[in-house]
């Protein structure tokens, strides 16, 4: 090559990795295989004593099925004892009846490179849901709208360590709370590839989120295309309407997360066990519904549990009794055979400051360590979960990163041996150099995006800022280089025409 | 009794307890014995490649005692093969000579009640180490001085869940090198009751620091007063200065962490296997060491590691590679028989905010569950070490509280299991009245002495302060409330004298 051509070459080169500096590149984790151990607090003969305990109150006490006279018909012909609304469950029934539910099951994305398989040894990290307001750190909190819902959703598409596009990631409280469930789905449609949720609020709704899947992805014959959340009303009653979507769900062999939502001390028992107790027998007798709706339907067996401050009467979070219940109930869940929900980025805190992190990291790392296979609220949740903060958002998000290596496990590889480095550099030398180091350095340690590592010195420099502050530079910086996915513009098109079309035909309500 | 009596009897009642709310109580908690399993995230052939690596690293490319014929006497002796100040230990001789080392020891305090045991399934906490600053929210940055010193005790003697006053909390720099040990050691003898540590920057400070002990103690008879910080120059270097402290103390059945100081990728392979070799192989010939020097002196095998960012070079904290190491050293320490010590409130922040407390979380809980034993800079530590935070000092403290919950595994009993309470409340009912509720709630759920956990409106009205602000008022509190623990006037006199003889006989120097 003549020198000429050298540098037409080196200057092409240059322009080419340019372009590619300047081009937005979505970097998207696969969801985390474990290679690490769960950590089991209970003993076998505790957990023994809990299911027992679990059979009793399901026996005994039973659970109440609310103005839902087709769900207790189901119940009555699969064997339970029904008094007016209360079901109770012979012993074994519902440990019977969960049996037909899958352990683990695909949710597709419209990226098939976004598909999730949530169960097993898996851990899907979803982002916060249902706060109705919102926080930054310029604005403060103020109520939650369809362009913040929007922002969130983007956010969480170029969110790498974030598999799944979550559900209500905000209220959309300038939209009527008949119509929102629309936006909501067009938007996460539209502006994500990832996963997402449906909506829970209505069984109508539930319809029209199945309907604008088979949208999306065309007829779903037997495909889970959402995994959507349905609230238990702890204690041991089950509403109609939550029950009215899990049925519309199971029936199109959509995924849902059946979900004890516990404050112990207030829906549940003030000790660790006796909340375990009720939480299994709640989530079994809802998961057992399910299969009787459809056997098959798959599910995921949820735990919310937080504690409360028996000072104020404040819900708690990130507390170690929490995570008792958490740990155990992963236990629990894996004795069940079935893909568990727990944990997230909780926290009480009012700012995403230091206590908003604590909490969060406490939560987080059990969520890791306790088995969950989703974990929704993974990030952006503050103030007991009534705000969605956008910094928050970012900043536990890149703390997810943390989950995936730790996941990982260690590798054990000749190279990751690195025998020769320390042949090479010997007592007293320095690693720096060595080429091991040279080889590995690139990849050798997880990196956060969010942090600051920079000197006292540099820092100062920069404005001596704060984490939010740092935070919120890159929640600008995302949101301003995202790009929309590609979608086939005849989708587009019939997404637009039913969401018209179904606000026509829709009432405003905002109840 | 008339009603005149029952009056004044009332009167003397509530002055009582006007007494008892206005006395300062101290309460301290017990070292953590845990209750829980550790979490193992290497597998046996995983444990046999390091420790069979370790052995190659020993006798192949072996370890530097510079400037020490003493203890290259002592090698020699002991069938290794020295070659200038290179040492190589025969496969299974460093093994061997770590087998006399003790698996547990009792450290005394002066407070009987204080006494902590070192190994086993116990964990003793200890703040803070080191650093040249402190930081306050409302100073800022600043050099520390012997004040902020006795502060640090201060605020280590009045947290509950602290089980040990620590060594160097923070460098007094207002007072020279050559004498500051003697002023560090007088306020753990005469601010706490707690344990503490003893002088390693010169075999005379550590010979000083037991005749202190001698002093605040009489005859030791074999009793051990101190647990000090030995730390290796990794790689594999061991110096003349540390080395001589580590004598004089093991000679005094004192105990030694002896520990590398590795940032990963410049002090050790950048790798988590290279790095758990390399750190293996180094805890091995140091606790060899202390075992030729006196068999049977107690030791805790250390670990502190850190990973780089490849970037700007700075170590950075919390991060997955440094929990896989502290992880996988836990295995190999109990596999060795040893305590091991390892995990702390560690983070690069240069502010006690949400970097802080995610990356202090992280290595917190990891602490607890890799089975540390003994955890050094449990508390306030902030910006890679250099600087000790009177606001994360009680914030991280508190913290500590979520560990021993934790570590206390979930009461099984009747009472927890709380069968009647989920009786009496039924289906949509509410526990905060039920009796059960009212029996328990007062240590159902772990408290925080420093989160805010009010609603939103009341923490606005309160000034809407973030967790530095919060803990700040909590650190004036602690110092305002503090009162010195009795001591015989006698001893407190002949210390106060040994510091003075001693600092009339050393030289001011200041390196």
């Amino acid at each position: 090559m003549t020198d000429q051509g050298r540098r037409r070459a080196r200057g092409g080169g240059g322009a080419a990795r340019r372009a590619e500096r300047s081009a937005v590149r979505i970097e998207a984790a696969r969801y985390i295989e474990r290679a690490i151990p769960d950590l089991e607090i209970l003993n076998a003969e505790a957990l023994e004593i809990i299911e027992t305990n679990a059979e009793t109150v399901l026996a005994e006490i039973g659970v109440t099925f609310a103005e839902n006279p087709a769900a207790l018909d189901r119940w009555r012909a699969a064997g339970a004892e029904v008094e007016g609304e209360r079901v109770r469950l012979p012993r074994g029934l519902a440990r019977k009846l969960c049996a037909t539910a899958p352990a683990h099951f695909t949710q597709i994305a419209r990226n098939p490179e976004r598909n999730v398989e949530v169960g097993g040894r898996n851990l899907v990290l979803a982002p916060v849901y249902g706060p109705p307001f919102v926080h930054d750190v310029d604005g403060g909190r103020r109520y939650a709208t369809i362009e913040d819902f929007r922002s969130f959703v983007k956010l969480g598409y170029m969110s790498k360590w974030l598999h799944h596009s979550g559900g209500t990631v905000c209220e959309p409280t300038d939209i009527p709370v008949s119509k929102r469930h629309l936006d909501m789905l067009h938007a996460h449609m539209t502006l994500s590839d990832k996963p997402f949720m449906g909506s829970v609020t209505e069984p109508s709704r539930a319809r029209d989120s199945v309907e604008m899947c088979e949208i999306l992805f065309g007829p779903l014959e037997g495909r889970t295309a959402m995994t959507s959340l349905i609230n238990i009303n702890s204690p041991l009653t089950f509403d109609a309407t939550m029950m009215g979507a899990l049925e519309v769900y199971a029936e199109a062999n959509q995924a849902a997360i059946i979900s004890p939502f516990v404050v112990g001390g207030a829906m549940a028992p003030a000790s660790v066990a006796g909340t375990l107790t009720q939480v299994l027998a709640e989530v079994m007798a809802g998961v057992a519904y399910s299969q009787l709706v459809r056997p098959g339907a798959p599910v995921i067996a949820g735990t919310f549990v937080t504690s409360i401050d028996m000072n104020s009467g404040a819900p708690t979070f990130g507390t170690p009794e929490a995570s008792q219940i958490t740990y155990g109930m992963g236990q629990l869940a894996r004795r069940l055979g079935l893909p568990y929900r727990s944990a997230g980025a909780f926290t009480g805190a009012k700012l995403p400051d230091a206590q908003a992190a604590y909490e969060t990291s406490n939560s987080l790392n059990m969520g890791l360590l306790s088995g969950v296979n989703f974990m929704l609220h993974a990030c952006g949740w503050l103030e007991g979960g009534l705000v969605a903060s956008f910094e928050k958002f970012v900043m536990d998000a890149d703390q997810l990163g943390i989950l995936h290596r730790l996941a990982a496990g260690v590798d054990m590889s000749e190279e990751a041996q690195a025998m020769d480095a320390i042949r090479e550099v010997g007592p007293g030398g320095h690693y720096l150099g060595c080429s091991h180091t040279q080889r590995n350095f690139k990849d050798a340690f997880w990196r956060s995006e969010v942090l600051d590592y920079k000197p006292y010195e540099t820092w100062v420099e920069d404005g001596a800022r704060d984490t939010p502050k740092i935070a919120a530079a890159r929640v600008s910086k995302l949101l301003g280089d995202y790009v929309q996915p590609p979608l086939d513009p005849g989708i587009s098109e019939a997404l637009d025409a039913y969401v018209a079309r179904r606000k026509s035909e829709i009432t405003d309500s905002f109840a």
